[in-house]
């Protein structure tokens, strides 16, 4: 399929790659970041713009991946009939396209995506489409770049699955961030806790956590809670959160 | 070296098979649970006992296994001067061993462990003993079953380290399934989000867990931060917990 990518940043670059991976054609990256457009543009041996007006109309489809905020201003002016246009957007409803092509829909991404990658890790892709042949376009492109784990997602669903992916994904490294914090103050190397903090995540793929739960909040272990939050009195937000979560696990069940 | 193990649960479990595969003679299982000291017996090729009279003492380590609650029940009466006698727990001090023999110490796997593990973790082993004949002995112990992750922690380290294990286990394993539970009453497959807890987990292996952050709360994204309050209204635990690690993220640096 021909491609035109709109936007340049980490879900651009790494969806990008994975399209090319696929021996799709990637017919033109358009950003007004005429630098990093050029960049991908010399990465995947293929040409840039940063006017809108000079936009390739040659494309089978038209992949908006910017923020949510720009996605407003990037179609502005944008008028593609016959083509598919999508935006990559777990929080952002398809309608908003509906002013470029009768044609729109999402192609949404659930991974944490950075150009820096160098593997490339599994990206389930949740897609919905304005009409049939949207639906039958975006489907095949998705699967063939993840074979397994192509969803069809309405707005309503995006966004409940966006939050399920911010408790696993923002919230879990914010842990991951206070426990180094934490290690840093007393002088502990955090890279001892790695070996667990993969364990704890590989374990899940086949046992549920809410049977993997351990440790002395679901215990109901007072006395080692206790001396936990004894040894936290300096470290008030490591604590409240240390106190909620162990509340929060009691309460599971 | 020549070791008897007591306790038979998760750690006495991994500890042993690591020790039979760094080279080392189990010698004996001992455990109130016959049943399943007879099976870690049967499968290391050696003996097991339920009675603590028949304790053999041949051994140069004696390794005490059990839940924090029981260590007190296991020593009394025990009596093994000249040999080694060390516990596996976080938690307790070491003191709590002196009556046993001279040569007392600790041996704390900070790892999350379980008897049904096919493949055996990478398991950071963090040692402490009464002198250093001991502190020797447990360190080359050590080395042999975790080349790379060894270091002598007292009583407050191993501590802390367990605030920090806590954190990034048993806390971030309770994100999981409230993850998992949201996603079962809306309808949504879990599993999707396996390639997205994967790759977070595994990405703080090349950049800080503070660098890596992302998603609306540090972004100050209020209005995703309200459409997904908006949809977590019959959520009550998993909307607390949204609301407090926002807040959490958003007074970090």
């Amino acid at each position: 399929m021909d491609i035109v990518i709109i936007g340049s940043g980490n879900v651009a670059s790494v969806l990008g790659r994975k399209f090319k991976n696929a021996g799709h054609a990637i017919l033109q990256v358009y950003s007004r970041n005429a630098s990093a457009a050029s960049k991908l543009a010399y990465e995947w041996d293929t040409e840039s713009t940063n006017y809108k007006s000079l936009i390739n109309n040659n494309a089978d489809l038209y992949l908006i991946a910017v923020n949510d905020d720009a996605i407003v201003d990037v179609i502005k002016d944008l008028y593609l009939p016959e083509k598919i246009i999508v935006h990559t957007a777990a929080a952002v409803p398809m309608e908003i396209l509906q002013t470029v092509s009768d044609n729109y829909g999402v192609f949404y991404p659930l991974q944490s995506l950075r150009k820096e990658m160098e593997a490339l890790p599994a990206v389930p892709i949740f897609f919905d489409g304005s009409n049939e042949k949207t639906k039958n376009f975006l489907q095949k492109l998705a699967t063939s770049i993840s074979p397994e784990n192509v969803v069809e997602a309405g707005d309503d669903t995006r966004l409940k699955l966006h939050i399920a992916a911010v408790v696993v994904n923002n919230f879990v490294n914010h842990l991951y961030t206070i426990a180094e914090e934490y290690c840093r103050n007393e002088g502990l190397d955090f890279k001892q806790l790695l070996p667990l903090i993969d364990e704890t995540a590989s374990r899940i793929k086949e046992t549920s956590p809410q049977q993997a739960q351990t440790g002395p909040a679901i215990r109901h272990d007072s006395e080692t809670i206790h001396r936990h939050l004894d040894l936290l009195k300096n470290h008030p937000q490591l604590k409240n959160i240390y106190v909620l979560l162990t509340e929060s696990i009691q309460q599971s069940k």
